[in-house]
């Protein structure tokens, strides 16, 4: 391991950020990654504390996290982070998370895009970063899960439920968090589909468009098998409207995707 | 201060914790307070670790917190509690949430009892832990701010909107989380009641009663003026009916109290 290129968060599973069954929430999980790649960029100069006050942003695009098992209350765990490659308007950043003792709990990749506040214009990583990213890249670490697969569109007889975004929807950006979409994506399945020794192995999510403050969002699910779903969340916009758009008729009804997930229990 | 007394969690604020203000969420807040007594009760041989293992575990009874100001992201933040008092069924446990530089956010109450898994009695502190907890009581540290006070029952046309209880609200003893009843609490409210300096400043929760997987809760809200209301939260159980009980048409629909809070904003 080279540390200049990795950061490592520690923490204790503490019993306020578990589930049912005493594991590690995911969510709880899923907000400890992105804590882990900010610490990571924020130390090496290119972190939301350092770009914000350029109007950029990051964002993530593609989040894949596969578990062999989850930490349980109690059980310290290391997650690490490091940038595997950069291209023009993405970057690629891992993770592993292991015990103190080296146990692989799992993996996770990303992607994730630069992009302006107002413009809402994704960024030129090689113009803008490219020297602080090279001396970061460590393509050659280890992360031996497979890259994120494509989610198709759902049908309209996969729709499941509605849920109107709340309060604590939202993040600082003004949009609904990446983590709540996936405890709201969870929550589409039962107590008792989580429950004896079944897990959620894999989780592989597209943010694709973002939604805001009490938006009505609809949520379709699939069954591939008795372990493989997918799930489409796609927005209704009731409240907030942009003022520059022309407003339609069909563009205030139209569903737009935000979310695709494919969800893998074991 | 005597330390021996007195734990510290220390924390920076982290972009994935705050709300659409970039202020600290209260969920996170609330969830580092209880991590905090947790850790302050284990490191001394009664926290849920230790308690666990004898069939017993900590319920939270009352909550206040009483904030000046809400740390914002990128902030570090000390958080400090200790034991207040004990009595036969009870235990008072505070804190304090400062900054680094001394500064004082605000303070918390709490009242704790030590029940049972299975009977769900509570158990007598003073017969069990007299001896370490005289040993760490701190009668003398401050708290300045008002104890809990009692809010009222709401009635049925303080009715806003019911909810079923979902996976992630539950958990690691089977019941919905004590801070998620904040969360949905919280919602209650809109994006613009937050919004352009307006604060949540001060929270009183009593947890009456226990609610549990798919449950289905009705929430109350009461406008007292334009700045402090009270929330009511009971419970008509749906799913998880108990076999030992005689269930009758009544006790079925019944509607519970489960938990009384009253929120002050400025």
């Amino acid at each position: 391991m080279d540390y200049s290129k990795i950061h490592t968060l520690s923490l204790t599973v503490d019993p306020f950020n578990t589930d049912f069954e005493k594991r590690w929430s995911w969510m709880a999980l899923g907000r400890t990654l992105l804590n882990a790649a900010e610490q990571h960029a924020k130390a090496r100069g290119f972190g939301m504390y350092n770009v914000n006050s350029e109007n950029l942003t990051w964002v993530l695009s593609r989040l894949c996290v596969e578990m062999n098992s989850m930490p349980m209350v109690w059980e310290k765990v290391n997650v690490s982070t490091w940038i595997e490659n950069i291209y023009r308007l993405f970057t690629n950043r891992n993770f592993s998370i292991k015990g103190p003792d080296g146990k692989v709990y799992g993996y996770a990749r990303s992607i994730w895009a630069l992009i302006d506040y107002q413009t809402r214009l994704p960024q030129n990583l090689e113009e803008l970063y490219r020297e602080n990213f090279s001396t970061y890249l460590d393509p050659d670490e280890p992360c031996p899960i497979k890259k994120q697969g494509r989610v198709y569109p759902l049908n309209d007889s996969n729709w499941v439920k509605d849920i109107e975004t709340e309060y604590s929807d939202i993040d600082l950006n003004g949009h609904v968090n990446s983590i709540k979409y996936i405890e709201h994506i969870m929550n589409l399945f039962s107590l008792s589909d989580y429950k004896g020794g079944r897990n959620l192995k894999r989780i592989e999510i597209a943010y694709m468009a973002e939604s805001y403050f009490s938006d009505k969002l609809s949520l379709y699910k699939r069954d591939i098998d008795e372990n493989i779903f997918e799930v489409e969340v796609r927005s209704k916009r009731l409240s907030t409207i942009s003022d520059e758009r022309i407003i339609t008729k069909e563009s205030i009804n139209q569903h737009e995707t935000l979310v695709r997930c494919k969800l893998s229990f074991e």
